[in-house]
Parts: structure tokens; C-alpha cells; sequence
């Protein structure tokens, strides 16, 4: 289940990039700065689009990391432009690649990882990937989805599930 | 793997439903009907906040059903309001905790299960459980939730994600 997990969290960051290179057209085309949409909220006192990126690549390394035993990429969290955040998720799905499901041999249910928020505590490792990475993760992607949907681009649920690997039923 | 995903879709219904409660205080302190929300879109073209409840309930329960071989039970679709709403989402919670680690025995990565969409196709089950089930689950989750969050409704992350089982670091 955790390498299919962190391969899922790579296709969906796939996904991701492929939405900013819309809003990118979709900016082009009408004139403006696709920049502008990095600063972009839902709500004033919700956290802006370039945060929504990183916390979602932030959520998909750490359980990479933490699950299959590899230090995670640092990212320094100063990406000002689309292409930026473009590369951050690109570099994120390099990383979540070099995975394989040999990786994850070592975890299971009873392993306990730390967690940074609340301080000193730490889940099983099926409440952190199932109860906090995944949730947290598809929250902040959805949310890119949703304030770049809002701010006029042309973009679908099928942006964000992509290619699934269809059989004849 | 399964059960605990069902699990998981679960508790974060139970998160749902008690976000769509702190609408109905905010809308009665506001003095305005709650079910105002019902129809609410973030953007003119998507679906309002109704069907963003339905299709993320209808996600969980084809997922238990499908993939712990019991009937799902159906959903007329015709809620005009937030108590509706609730009492909808807490149906599909009690049908989600009908379910035992032991009904999902059966199933493993070459069980075939057929989708509605697109017609005549089908997905193995660990591709639709990662791939498409828990995507869209969280996608209309989320919504729901940015569309409170958007409409004034004072609630934050940790609504969404709930209680974790937390361990002492």
C-alpha cells in the first residue's frame, strides 16, 4: 500500500503540473501575468496558491521520506512565479520516482513515525499515511485546483484524476 | 489496505458533517438560511455545494461496496438542505462502519471492478481504490469544504482532518 500511496501522490502531482501549465496558457491568452495567481486566495485569510503547492509536495515527500527510509529534497519555499512552483512539483515527483516498492519492506502497521505539529508526538504508520498525508495532501492540491477553477481557468475534474489504467470490464 | 480506507472515508465524513453543522450555527448567528449554502458554487460553472456532498458520499460507499461486496444503499439525490445534507453523509457513515477488516478478504490487486464512467471500462482494484476512489472522495470533500470556508463559515484544517491517534514521540 505505501509505495501505491507515493506512486499515486507522483501522478497526482503529474496532474498538478499540467493545471499550472493551463493557467499559464489561459493567462497568455487573455494578456495578464500568470504570476498573479500565485498570491491568488479563496478567502482573505486562507493561505495563497504558491502555499497550497508547496504544503501539498511538502505532505507527498514527507511520507516518501518517512515511510520508504530516504532523506527528503529541502525546498526552500521562495518560489515567486508559476514555472517556480512548476519546478517544485517536478522535482517533488523526481523524488517520489526514485522510489520502489522494495522501499517499503521495512514498514508496516506498527511502526511509528514523528510527526512536526503537535509537537513530541508521532502516528502508526497507516494513521499517518491514511489519516494525515493523504487527506492533507488531496486538501491542498484540490484547493490549487479550486483557486485556479475560480480564477477563470479552464480546467476540469479530469485535470486532476488524469489517466487512469482503463480495462475492458 | 481497503478496510482502512473505508475507514478513512468514514471518519472524514463524520469531519463533513460536523463542518456542515458549524455552517448551520454560523448562518443562524448571521440570521440568514443556512440552506442558502445548498446552492452555493465557487465559480457559476461547477456544481454547488449539494452535489459536492452527494458525489463524495457516493464515492465512499461504491468503494465499500465494490470492494467489500456488500450492496450499496441508494441515495435519492433530492436534499434542499443542510440537515438533508447531514443526514445523508451520516447514512453513508453507518454503511461505511457495517464493514469488517474481514469482508475486504476477497479482494486483492487483480480483482477487476467495473466504473460507471467510461461506459464499458473497468479498474483493478488497488487503481481504483488509489487512483480514482480516494481522489475523487477528497476532491468533493474539499470543495465542500472551500465553499463554507469561502462562504464565512469559521473552520480550518483541523476540522477537515479531524482527531488523529496520536503516540508519544
Amino acid at each position: 500500500m505505501y509505495y501505491l500511496a507515493i506512486r499515486q501522490f507522483a501522478r497526482t502531482l503529474n496532474n498538478l503540473d499540467t493545471i499550472l501549465g493551463k493557467a499559464t496558457s489561459y493567462a497568455e491568452s487573455r494578456k495578464f501575468d500568470a504570476n498573479n495567481y500565485c498570491s491568488e486566495r479563496l478567502f482573505p485569510d486562507m493561505l495563497p496558491l504558491a502555499n497550497q503547492v508547496r504544503i501539498a509536495t511538502d505532505m507527498a515527500k514527507a511520507a516518501a521520506a518517512n515511510l520508504g527510509g530516504k532523506e527528503a529534497p529541502k525546498f526552500e519555499d521562495n518560489e515567486k512565479t508559476v514555472e517556480e512552483l512548476r519546478a517544485r512539483v517536478r522535482r517533488c515527483i523526481s523524488f517520489l520516482e526514485g522510489f520502489s516498492a522494495a522501499d517499503f519492506e521495512k514498514v508496516n502497521a506498527k511502526t511509528v513515525i514523528k510527526i512536526p505539529f503537535p509537537q513530541g508526538k508521532a502516528l502508526h504508520a497507516d494513521e499517518y499515511l491514511l489519516g494525515r498525508q493523504i487527506p492533507n495532501f488531496f486538501f491542498h492540491v484540490t484547493t490549487a485546483y479550486n483557486l485556479l477553477r475560480k480564477g477563470g481557468v479552464d480546467i476540469g475534474k479530469l485535470d486532476f484524476i488524469g489517466p487512469l489504467e482503463l480495462l475492458d470490464a
